[in-house]
């Protein structure tokens, strides 16, 4: 970015640590005269939530009207970054009108354990997509002046005890799953600002991590634009300033900790001064669009992007005899609380005040679509009441087909707190049950912002459409769905276990005493069920359409080393218009370290109509096949055979192929800790080995085992400074043998 | 124990450090004029492992011959203390007439995963089975004047790259699961040596782990013998002296570092005189039975311990029926080489040469049994020979009843090396499944030291007898049991999965780049199948009889402070002789922390006649019912209700009741950090809020959340120090205030 024209060494000490906090809870610091302006900035992240109160305090309810987008856990399910892109730039424009110069978002931590209280506002259990999607958002928002919040950096995968918990995590974990999706926008968007998270990793609050916010985010990654506490994350100024953390909301008025910091040394005057730059070159970025007034945006227009994003949102799971879409000439039963009372959006700071909402009955109505209704439960946790069963009953009895709306209420699920079950309410699935019983074509629309279990109850049913959380339009896009105005065209984002046990996480969730140790490491979603062969519901990348597809003519070709282009051509071999995304998978074979069956590395998106054929073309690049590598502290890419799976879903790969690359050439040096494998398998070692044994058949130096052949096995895993356990003293001179060999052969 | 007549401070420090190191690799160092003997220790642990050699090399072949035992394998599955004694008295023996001072053994390191080279030498996946089952060994070789040493300290549960991986573990799982079988047989038996393990605990060598041999080991558990390296194990005589290693074998003769590490000041004086007094002790305790001469062990008897151990090791796991016993009426074929050459033993370190072998076949003979013998497969890794499958086949058609002996060949477990399946040579369940479409009734007699996969065949047999390893007499031992002259009594002391996909270890098995994370933390064996409901083919403590039990009348009596007694009535409902294994485990409801569903903590084995009933009281004492905690750096028991259940298996629970405990009565402090949940739910804390809404009311302090219910959700996960994110400033006075009442309230 453009350096400021403001500069903070023209400021006071005071006014520099006047600007690493805000002025109130969601505005930041302004200095008159220097022209740093106090603008607001405020939270998304599926919609703009500005407060009405003029009290600085949070008060979550009293907003500006704001088009309600589909959450994360919708829109991620579109595999359209397009699309979020669209969304973001509707949002910047509604910005622009409420003069807010950063909205507060995306959130892309990744779904670690489906019980995680806010799965509905972030993207993916698969950091290749959180960060390919939510991308979408970054660049839209700021293609129009206004700020996004990359957050909540870093492992914010939990509710319980975030504001204390510590994420244990392997570094090889946090590189490969909860730092990809942050890295790969940084270095590909640049959002304004970055939100440190409430917890801890490994032992350091994200607001006080040095490492975290400086070393990765900044001097890795290029990251130039400035982070902010989550509200209450920073504990300590003098630490947090220290660590990187150029601005700490909700202000806790402490400035003067960040001025005797200077004056005792404990904050050098440069590291105040970066941070306070960091502050004005943001106030300074902002300026354009701040300046914009007047500015009105299309409300209809921006509903009509929520619509298209609901509409890609739905993931049809099950579809039995093309029960869907219905006809609305068919009698249809709509049974279901849901359908007259949206769910369209998760609870917590991303709430927000709808400019307008479409429920899926008014959306009937709007149509002219005819259909019984029965509400046939209530939204609270009251017991059922036996004539809203009856009513539901006897609506399905008559109609020849149920579209039967259940879902999670909205006390289910929420920031703030995990939940403890995937189970829908039981009222909700014992209606379901009754109905099934008296009508044999049941759709079921569910509306959950996590994923919910289908156990016991998606045999019963003839169709399945996850809806997650649509958004305000999402009645309008739901109606058009189910009767075949429009076609589903979502792809799970996250894996619908059988079980939750079936997870692994659970053994270490949501943690005890402080912390949470990542303990399944890299095995997070399908990376764990699919390489552990373990059945799901339904697989990561799963969803059903109205048209049918093929994949066909799978190419390879190298670009570069270890750098690869596909292509495949996919058909839509249906009668109608349909889209199908086209994911592709790196399967590592033969590792050093334990690798993940595969993983998704590239994705397409595409709208065919009937009959229409489309080549398409994916790049993987280096990191497509690279581990992190604790031993080398990097990405390494072993030399090897690689496949590649190009399929519609991680358990439906309809092409498949492999490519061999030369990998980076890294090694490591041998030394006494090297293991007799380790020296056979390397040109200098083995070359050294030989040079020894004839030595030995000469007698110039004593035989490797000889009349020891018992101990072979033990020595293929011996560090050579164990040579004297099996050889005693003959042993040791063999091993500095070794070594003043290496030596010289490397110096 | 005594202290030695001799004392090291009469040696200079050049003897002192040569104490520390062996003289050769089966010999400690002696002083002539001070009265330290040369005395030999060497391997165990299921028989004397004692080279003819006259090499000090570790040569594992040629060693004297020795009653061979049933491995740990076999004789953990005994669940009988008392018969483990037994062979600790005849093994000593046998280390009188060898003068072998020290039998290096039991090893009582935790099966994490069945795939563990060295499972069959360990016990069990449960640490308090393994515990209570190894202390036998330990206080029956000692009864007799010769030492044991109880290795390998710690948490050596694989053997792919042991000698450099660092194995990372909670803290928890380190106190819960990986320590309590050593830290018991410590405290109750006092070992005469305990051998440090080859890897790494946390990033630090075993042998080089202050905080390991003698904070944990000598400090907290009180131990006052010597601690000796594993062979090979020693990487730093400088560091390991100080962290509390006395001896280093076999020696890398680099006393001098010792020496000039005192000069140095590297190693005080004082440690090395306390190390080498270690030395001169462990001398001084040998020199009793060290100096009977011409002492020879009574090798009929001792092959009839191995028998009887070998009866006991044997578990029933399928006998649908009725088909065993046999009747030696009715026509048997035998198949399956193992019938002929018994694999008995493991390989590695523990090999020895018995002193009698008979095999099944040569059982048969003895016992004037007739039956026809097939060997069906070689033990060798060669293809199948089709003349052996028809001449199996020929056979089983022609018997009424097929004993088919399958296992794994020598070849495919060992220490030096992990196994990488479950699964039983495909030869052998080729032949398995030809012979059960020809033979409705087999009995499948398995040999093998660590679990075997039944998958895909228990459903084709009639009756399964896993035999493990059973030592020399093995072949007498099942004789009599599958003909009834004797009754199986075995219960696994591990769990049988159906697949090792199942296993929570597997996703960090067996690690990678120099480091073992154990990410299932205490989920090791039933403690994760049953926590989490998953499947298994048969469960910890399962094992059929040919008798039936009842277990009634169960009591429980607090017989102080978290000490309750436990008893129950059992019964032998049948009309033969039999033995039950009475199990009783603890199940915690609610906990701050996760915990097992339930976890063994007593159990006795109890032999009844037909009809016979006894009363059996089992003592749960107060570590029954503690976690560690590592908030409170030390073990918890909360109050609370906690379920007492008494079975014939993990799965198998006859009676349950609970228990009403009030716990240690420990708990934190509040301070900043606690959050509003902690505050509201301590006694102290709970008062000044209410002080403080009613100071609220009259408008002397802030009140907390007015006017903001929203914010309410957040509350209970907040810490106080944070309230000024929910109300400025208001917030930050309030925290003051609570801060300064809890202050005043404690102080």
């Amino acid at each position: 970015m453009t350096r400021s024209r403001h500069s903070a060494n023209e400021l006071t000490v005071e006014e520099q640590a006047s600007l690493t906090s805000g002025a109130d809870a969601w505005h930041l610091q302004g200095i008159e005269g220097h022209g740093i302006k106090p603008y607001m900035i405020t939270d998304g992240p599926h919609g703009l939530r500005k407060s009405k109160s003029s009290s600085a305090d949070i008060d979550l309810d009293n907003t500006v009207p704001a088009t309600c987008f589909p959450p994360a856990a919708g829109l991620s399910s579109s595999w359209n970054p397009e699309l979020a892109r669209e969304v973001g730039v509707a949002m910047a424009e509604e910005c622009i009108q409420e003069k807010v110069a950063v909205i507060l978002g995306p959130g892309v931590n990744i779904k670690r354990n489906p019980l995680g209280g806010r799965c509905f506002e972030y993207w993916s259990e698969d950091p290749f997509l959180a960060g390919h999607e939510a991308i979408g958002i970054v660049e839209g928002v700021q293609s129009r002046g206004i700020g996004t919040s990359l957050k909540h950096f870093a492992v914010n995968n939990q509710e319980t005890d975030r504001l204390r918990i510590s994420a244990n995590v392997s570094q090889r974990a946090l590189r490969e799953i909860y730092f990809p999706a942050f890295e790969h926008i940084v270095k590909r968007a640049q959002p304004w600002t970055v939100m440190c998270s409430y917890n801890q990793i490994n032992g350091t609050h994200a607001a006080q991590n040095h490492w975290l916010l400086t070393e990765v985010l900044r001097d890795e990654w290029g990251f130039d634009g400035i982070v902010m506490s989550d509200w209450g994350a920073d504990h300590d100024r003098v630490a947090s300033l220290n660590a990187g953390l150029n601005l700490e909301m909700p202000p806790s008025f402490t400035d003067d900790r960040i001025v005797s910091g200077v004056s005792s040394g404990d904050i050098s005057s440069d590291q105040l001064e970066t941070m306070a730059q960091g502050m004005i070159d943001l106030s300074d970025r902002a300026s354009g669009a701040m300046s914009i007034d007047g500015y009105g945006f299309d409300v209809e227009k921006h509903d009509d992007v929520a619509y298209r994003a609901a509409l890609e949102s739905m993931v049809l799971l099950k579809n039995e005899g093309g029960t869907l879409p219905l006809s609305s000439h068919s009698s249809v039963a709509i049974i279901g609380e849901f359908a007259r009372t949206p769910r369209y959006q998760g609870g917590g700071s991303s709430h927000i005040t709808p400019t307008k909402i479409t429920s899926f009955l008014d959306a009937m109505e709007e149509r002219g679509i005819d259909a019984r209704f029965a509400p046939g439960f209530t939204l609270d946790d009251e017991a059922q009441d036996p004539a809203l069963t009856a009513e539901a009953l006897q609506a399905a009895q008559q109609a020849e087909q149920v579209v039967l709306f259940i879902g999670l209420p909205s006390q289910a699920e929420s920031e703030g707190f995990d939940r403890t079950t995937l189970d829908l309410p039981a009222k909700q699935l014992e209606l379901l049950d009754a109905i099934a019983k008296v009508n044999g074509n049941v759709t079921v629309v569910l509306s959950n912002g996590s994923v919910v279990s289908v156990r016991g109850w998606r045999e019963k049913v003839s169709a399945i459409l996850e809806s997650w959380l649509l958004g305000q339009a999402g009645g309008a896009a739901l109606a058009d769905v189910l009767f075949g105005r429009a076609y589903p065209s979502g792809k799970l984002a996250q894996s619908i276990p059988l079980d939750i046990e079936d997870d692994p996480s659970m053994l270490n969730w949501p943690g005890e005493e402080g912390h949470v140790d990542y303990g399944e490491g890299i095995y997070v979603g399908y990376r764990y069920y699919d390489s552990f062969d373990k059945a799901v519901a339904y697989p990561f990348g799963f969803g059903l359409g109205y048209a049918s597809f093929s994949i066909d003519d799978l190419r390879i070709e190298s670009v570069g080393p270890n750098r690869v282009e596909v292509s495949v051509v996919v058909t839509n071999t249906s009668s109608v218009e349909g889209a199908e995304t086209v994911q592709v998978y790196v399967a590592p074979n033969d590792s050093q370290v334990a690798r993940p069956r595969h993983e998704l590395k590239g994705f397409q998106k595409l709208h065919l109509r009937a009959g229409e054929s489309r080549k398409v073309k994916i790049a993987l690049d280096e990191r497509s096949f690279a581990y992190w590598s604790e031993r080398f502290d990097g990405w390494h890419i072993e030399a090897g055979t690689y496949g590649i799976e190009v399929g519609t879903s991680s358990r439906d790969i309809a092409q498949s192929a492999s490519v061999e690359l030369e990998g980076d050439g890294m090694s490591m040096p041998l030394t006494e800790w090297s293991n007799m494998h380790e020296w056979r398998t390397d040109p200098i070692g083995s070359q050294i080995l030989r040079d020894m044994d004839e030595k030995g058949e000469r007698g110039e130096l004593p035989q490797l085992l000889k009349d020891n052949a018992a101990a072979e096995m033990f020595l293929d895993s011996m560090p050579i400074n164990s040579l004297t356990v099996l050889m005693g003293k003959d042993g040791a001179r063999l091993t500095a043998y070794m070594l003043e060999a290496y030596a010289r052969a490397t110096s």
